[in-house]
């Protein structure tokens, strides 16, 4: 069985999925375009405390930030962030391994947008480091977001993200008296892979940086008004 | 284009790859069934501590473990277990985000493992908990590792892992009293969804609960002997 040499037809299902992927995130971006909301794709493994940093960002952010979470089960997600102020909407997978851009599409359909100024709207993604960094969801950001526990070694390890992201986001600072986690050396490996990467570090829990963290996001949308101005 | 009504022809692509995978997790179930090895497949997030806890193993179990270490990329992970004394295989995936039973059997053909006995045999999978919930590698125990610092809520996200392991790892317990985590709920969500889940307790870094676990892997590995003494 292992050493056969008969030829077999290969379909390579990679190329149209991702076709198709990019048809949805081309009109998520016209959408997003259209409202002069900035859009943020947040990437990162489970519990690398992607929901509490958001709910920390709902302090500064208030109802001007919008959430669509993305879990492979339960609506626990969503629920946090409407304790926490916000308008969330809950992508449940049942299964599959990353967001597309067609379910993004689905969900702001379900946000009535046009309730209320959406100036921010986050997508956190499933926990993963790898499926989903190959899916454009039509974002202008894509956070690459790493926390102090999982370790100082895992940008080399897991490169088709971190080559790709926009912002790099050392998360649960709060830990690095505890654990051996070397901030430089992830910066420096991201550099390699990716010399335009910024870089945010952050606690969720304590809430450190996270007010530098959403001054850089508003500054970002503002850039969007002003181009917007410009056409008009 | 969302609201087309064209049929379209779907095919379903994940019957047939599992079953080429069943084809070679059969295979290797039967090299180990041979061999009489137990063959541990360790599922866990990105950093949740499973190369740390496979080097506390190695203390322990010597040069009667050896280890086959899947990784997006990088060989890092293969040279840790190689400096704690015990023989292992990197597997790069190049981007894929499991191991499947092909690629452990190209790896166990490498091992050479007629080259000093192999008690026990850790197949270390990709950082993730999705994707590699679906593929048999051919082993006996599938260990679902979960580390303090990922949050308690994570069984019942990931519920494709959490109902098919045989072991429940907890793993970086040293951190609990620095974090909120409470592991009655964790057992009690994960043995609603899966019964017969044993549950284990460890820190790879202080090596707590680890002498317990490899007792374990012994007495699981004695078992394979009598069966084999009994069939012969």
């Amino acid at each position: 069985m292992r050493n056969s040499t008969k030829p077999r037809k290969v379909v390579d299902i990679t190329r149209p999925v991702l076709a198709k992927n990019e048809e949805f995130a081309a009109a998520n971006r016209g959408l997003f375009r259209d409202k002069a909301m900035l859009v943020l794709n947040v990437i990162g493994s489970p519990g690398s405390g992607k929901t509490t940093l958001l709910e920390a960002m709902a302090r500064h952010l208030h109802d001007a930030m919008v959430v669509i979470e993305g879990d492979v089960q339960t609506r626990r997600d969503a629920e946090r962030i409407e304790q926490a102020g916000c308008r969330a909407y809950q992508i449940e997978t049942h299964g599959a391994c990353h967001l597309d851009a067609k379910a993004v599409a689905h969900a702001l359909e379900q946000l009535d947008l046009d309730r209320g100024e959406c100036e921010v709207l986050v997508i956190e993604n499933v926990g993963n480091l790898i499926c989903p960094s190959s899916f454009d969801l039509g974002e202008h950001l894509k956070i690459g977001l790493l926390s102090v526990p999982e370790g100082d070694d895992k940008v080399l390890k897991y490169p088709s993200l971190f080559s790709r992201i926009s912002d790099l986001v050392v998360n649960k600072i709060d830990l690095l008296p505890h654990l051996t986690f070397d901030v430089e050396r992830v910066i420096a490996e991201c550099r390699s892979l990716n010399g335009d990467v910024r870089v945010f570090k952050t606690s969720g829990k304590t809430g450190e940086g996270v007010d530098n963290f959403c001054r850089f996001l508003l500054d970002e949308r503002a850039k969007i008004l002003v181009a917007r101005a410009s056409r008009a």
